[in-house]
């Protein structure tokens, strides 16, 4: 029973835990473990590479050769890959399609889950024509407007609502992840409607920080606040650079 | 000239980091600071902030005001922006006009960049159609696409070309910055011949990692890496939830 309450308290507490099912004897039993971001944030990545390498028909793979391809360190590679059970065996590598699946399963992908777009602007509509997203079990479902231009217009198979019938909609299509493509005024609103209407995840690339509850997920794309990091680290550069070449000159005359 | 070369080697290492100009008793001189890459990453949010509170009028701000905004503590807000040289004032707060402006000179953004969008799809764009980045010094020059069909259009006033003209357009514009916003396949080579025209930085959203010199900086937005750890995430949230409800359930019995 202490036991029981000790393992509540963990779980209830909002780390990152992965639960793996395990089966020992014929008796199945679940086992929790935490992982890091920074290994989570690498996932896909990993996923990525995996997936190039079975289009390229390769089947097993050293923790070796993947660190040359991916510009990471052998040793990173297996101290990530071991957090989800060391699916790698000495002197074999790794199973490349089984590693596939398991991240997959891992993130989530393995399952289906269905998506709206909220924008139907340029970027609303880059997302909805990115195939991709479909082989990852991320199907859109379809796609919200104000503009009254914009309803009604199909693009790649999905038509253009307007955002009254969004309750609606997200209840009868369970519909579980919202991508938000409109400008930061509007957004708090939508999103407070999409709570509301039992939505659990928020794509978020309004330009703003959106207030939910503890089990909504937001995850946030701020083009612009990547354009900037970008420009700090040209100046930098730049400005090392021009420092660099002053001192040369100082150190001729 | 000891001093000189141990300076040249911190320099060429390529960390963060932050040149500073000071001038005491009439003499100018530069001060070297390392920032953390996390501190840095940091610095657009506290941009995007300090720009609304201008909006609002707000003139000064105290760290435990910003940070109920923010949310983050004031203890972290204090650290981060000490790094910069300590704009705070005890008892005063933070002028927010002032510390507006510095963050835009440490994030570089100040000055001009000329930015080129190399694919003219959906997402270049979004891209071109935001209006915002201007304000903030980027200003897009051009747009290049292989499609016949879009070559010729103009989206806000910039016209589409066609790729032939890179180089030359990229010279004549002195051009910074690409944004690539192309196929994965595609990418690696517009990368090279961008590199060999002079481009100093890519925003790369094609879904692939770029090999570029060590001189030329690299952003990544790769959004299916993005939906894969909120996947994950909703994923961890729904499997602790459900687990939480069994375990409940357990007890109640």
């Amino acid at each position: 029973m202490q036991d029981t309450k000790n393992r509540l308290t963990m779980i209830s507490q909002n780390p990152i835990i992965e639960i793996i099912e395990k089966e020992e004897k014929g008796v199945k039993y679940v086992e929790h473990k935490e992982i890091s971001k920074a290994v989570i944030s690498r996932l896909p990545r990993y996923y990525r590479y995996l997936g190039e390498l079975l289009e390229d028909g390769v089947e097993r793979i050293s923790s070796n050769d993947l660190s040359v391809r991916m510009k990471v360190t052998a040793s990173q590679i297996r101290q990530d890959l071991n957090n989800f059970g060391g699916f790698g065996q000495q002197g074999y590598g790794y199973n490349v399609k089984y590693l596939y699946t398991e991240i997959a399963k891992i993130l989530g992908i393995d399952r289906q889950h269905n998506i709206i777009i909220i924008g139907a602007g340029n970027l609303g509509q880059a997302i909805a024509n990115y195939a991709n997203f479909e082989k990852r079990g991320f199907i859109i479902k379809g796609m919200f407007d104000i503009n009254p231009r914009l309803i009604g217009l199909v693009v790649r198979g999905i038509e253009i609502r307007g955002v009254e019938d969004l309750e609606k909609f997200i209840v009868e299509n369970e519909v579980q992840i919202a991508a938000l493509t409109i400008p930061k005024t509007k957004a708090p609103e939508i999103a407070d409607r999409l709570v509301k209407a039992g939505i659990k995840a928020i794509w978020n690339f309004a330009h703003t920080d959106l207030v939910v509850p503890d089990d909504v997920v937001v995850e946030n794309v701020h083009l612009s606040e990547s354009l900037m990091r970008l420009s700090y680290r040209v100046c930098s550069m730049q400005d090392r650079e021009a420092e660099l070449a002053s001192r040369k000159r100082e150190e001729v005359h």
